[in-house]
């Protein structure tokens, strides 16, 4: 521990030290507020990319590229002087000693820490439903999403050439959320609109998609008009939704609701998240308390108990306003990020305004959410009031989308892309990566094995 | 058996049928021209996609993106009303009841077959070495290679933040010819224009490309003031040519030149190819021959010794001209898949015309590889002689390739990723997908899993 560059994490320094873990919407604003104030920050993350999840299931549905929705966390934050990006693991937060271990066995210390890791999915303790029914939280997640869906459509053509017939193409979204919503109408968009010129046997019109929702309503969030608005359009896309639907097990090929066998060439998750296991590693610190899904529970300054240089943000914080927890999506996110980075200015820099800040309060613009081409619903609050639903929702949808998305490369590309698959219906970006053999129905539900050497015959 | 179906690939019809194993530049120019016949086609594929090899190298160093170089094949053929897509593996070739065993268990007659199934890489019978030093055939490769190069750079970075240091970033690629010389100028490009302003702590620009030839010159069917005028090209643009250099040992973090060892923090195969495997499944047939490298020996029409229905085109196929093999590249797979389609055609319709068809003959218009931003190399043949290098040479290597590309989608995508990566210096594509983690120099050298459950911290 001597070189200069260590000092910068390990030593002395005249400067507060701001470690942020994870460069989700959450870490991303508050690394964006801080970049601008006299610290030093670090960022720390596993992956190289910030991922737009919003736009994910564009990609798992072969509308957007990887790269489209994507960005590498150094380039985002390439200005801000002030900023360290580093990639790799935590193993451990000890809040006594304000340090945080890294993967490769550098202890990094903090004056203040900002964790922001975000959620992952859950199968509520059936691990063993992951390998069958994928979820959809990273950019492989998407790329392997869409090698399932595209290669049903193969396998069928391929069975009808061989048989004369094949099984029934049900696609089968477990979770009525915004996600299983917006897969099961794109899922439905592009059996109907993309792909029916390119088979000669099946007839991809034909492919059902069913949502099954464990509550009484899809789209929880919502509005009662705004959830029958959107039963109302899934219907008009081909979708099929059943609420009250318990799904009570996962098998290659189908999917059993209650005592039912329901049929499913290929089965998505979108039903639970739970919180990253980072929360775990802070709740090894007496007094800090997560709710039942792993998020950590956080006072109106979003710091954990007990931890007031520590602050939680984004979908791993538990936050509660006038008695509701705020919801764990992107604008929460962004804004309790930017407010952690605020706050750590005035500590830093004036200990009395920062006794007189106010506490952090969701201000909630509203919420949309698509459920295929033409199709959205949308709850507006800000800046005016109302409840949309159908092509306006989803203009002001595909608005807000490009607006938000980071880097303007992306934005380009992600309107161009749009432009050619809306207007034109022309081909999204339908590769599939991976395996591509075509083992059978029941092999499909298993994850791709990049193979080296693949010889293209 | 029994579908009307089924009929079409296993059962009597009155229209001749031709099977195309292979969708490359071959392949697919076959395709096309018998998509305007009175035949029945089946192109027969393991991927769904079509790729654009000669920009693949472009994948691998982040300036584009898969879907901007690959195009399902289902949606290239989409217009040939008489043409099939399968997706599926060859599993034999039955040259005396002329059928075709695809892994799925059907037996697809022909009366014509085309075989253009390529070449793969050959490692010279050390297969040990693929997973250290993974070559460039597939998007699947690409991929591969972005993360092991983006990862180098991370791995400097973070070493230099624990230790102060970091062991040199020296790329090895092996083997000089248009491949090797792309993937050295994009490596060094994006070290020393790209990823500069990227990292605080290692100066990328210190990286090193080292090109290793066995030949004693790059470029081996360039005319002699080209390959000179490429090493220059090189040289200036930070990267080392050793020619003669023979590779006795490829290990994690070096490779072994003779006695002498070689440290290298990723290294990457451009040396042999060898004919796809297919080439041995036809030459079960007696009298078919092979090359050394597992070509199929051809006559001046393109077909196996007493095969006239057989044609194998493109890299796959051994065809001598003026005593010289002509070469494995996309041009001459383009002409000769066009010439079998045409000859299928007059064999079918007018046997008096097939037999005064003139035999193929390649006409070469040219050859140009790229060595990195306004650096290349251009053997112009047609429509005007001329060798010509550096910029000219650069410029004229965009437009043939934009021109080429399949898709106008791809054309315009490629071409405002060149505008941005080439003109503004922007960031390309930088993602690292399948493993994150960044476990070490030496595991640096493992293909990528790709984790169901990725925890994005």
């Amino acid at each position: 521990m001597s070189s200069a560059i260590q000092q910068r994490l390990t030593g002395e320094r005249p400067r507060a030290r701001v470690i942020i873990i994870g460069a989700g919407f959450a870490g991303l604003s508050a690394a964006q507020r801080l970049g601008k104030l006299a610290v030093d920050v670090t960022l720390l993350d596993r992956k190289n990319h910030h991922t737009f999840q919003p736009l994910l299931y564009q990609v798992a549905l072969a509308v957007l590229s990887p790269g489209d929705i994507a960005q590498p966390i150094r380039s985002i934050v390439r200005n801000n002087s002030n900023t360290e990006v580093v990639m790799d693991e935590v193993l451990g937060i000890d809040t006594v000693k304000r340090r945080v271990h890294i993967k490769s066995g550098v202890e990094m210390i903090y004056d203040y820490l900002i964790l922001a890791t975000g959620s992952t999915h859950s199968y509520f303790g059936k691990s063993e439903w992951a390998a069958i029914a994928p979820g959809l939280k990273t950019v492989e997640d998407a790329t392997e999403i869409r090698r399932r869906v595209l290669l049903a459509f193969e396998l069928a053509e391929r069975q009808m050439l061989e048989t004369g017939s094949h099984p029934p193409l049900q696609f089968v979204v477990i979770g009525g959320g915004p996600t299983g919503v917006e897969l099961a109408g794109a899922i439905s968009d592009i059996a109907r609109l993309y792909m029916t010129r390119d088979f000669r046997h099946i007839d991809t019109k034909t492919a059902k998609v069913l949502i099954l929702e464990g509550s009484p309503h899809v789209l929880a969030a919502y509005p009662p008009d705004l959830q029958k608005s959107a039963v109302r359009q899934l219907n008009k896309l081909g979708v099929t939704v059943r609420t009250s639907a318990h799904v009570t097990d996962v098998q290659p090929g189908y999917v059993m609701v209650g005592d039912e066998r329901v049929d499913s060439c290929c089965t998505l998750w979108a039903a639970g998240v739970q919180a990253s296991p980072l929360g775990k590693l802070l709740a090894q610190t007496p007094g800090v308390e997560l709710d039942k899904r792993g998020c950590v529970i956080v006072n109106q300054y979003l710091n954990p108990k007990n931890l007031p240089e520590v602050f939680v943000c984004g979908d791993l914080a538990h936050v509660e306003q006038d008695g509701k927890q705020v919801p764990g999506v992107a604008q929460p996110a962004m804004q309790m990020g930017d407010y952690a980075g605020r706050r750590i200015g005035l500590l830093v820099a004036d200990s009395d305004k920062a006794a007189r800040m106010k506490p952090f309060r969701y201000f909630d613009k509203g919420d949309m959410a698509t459920i295929g081409r033409k199709a959205a619903v949308a709850r507006v609050v800000w800046p005016f009031k109302a409840n949309l639903s159908g092509f306006i929702a989803w203009m002001m949808w595909m608005f807000v989308h490009i607006y938000f998305l980071v880097g303007f490369r992306n934005r380009l590309s992600v309107f161009r892309s749009w432009a050619f698959t809306y207007i034109q219906l022309q081909d999204g970006v339908r590769l599939i990566v991976g395996s591509q053999t075509l083992p059978g129905w029941d092999e499909l539900a298993q994850p791709a094995t990049t193979t080296q050497n693949d010889v293209q015959i």
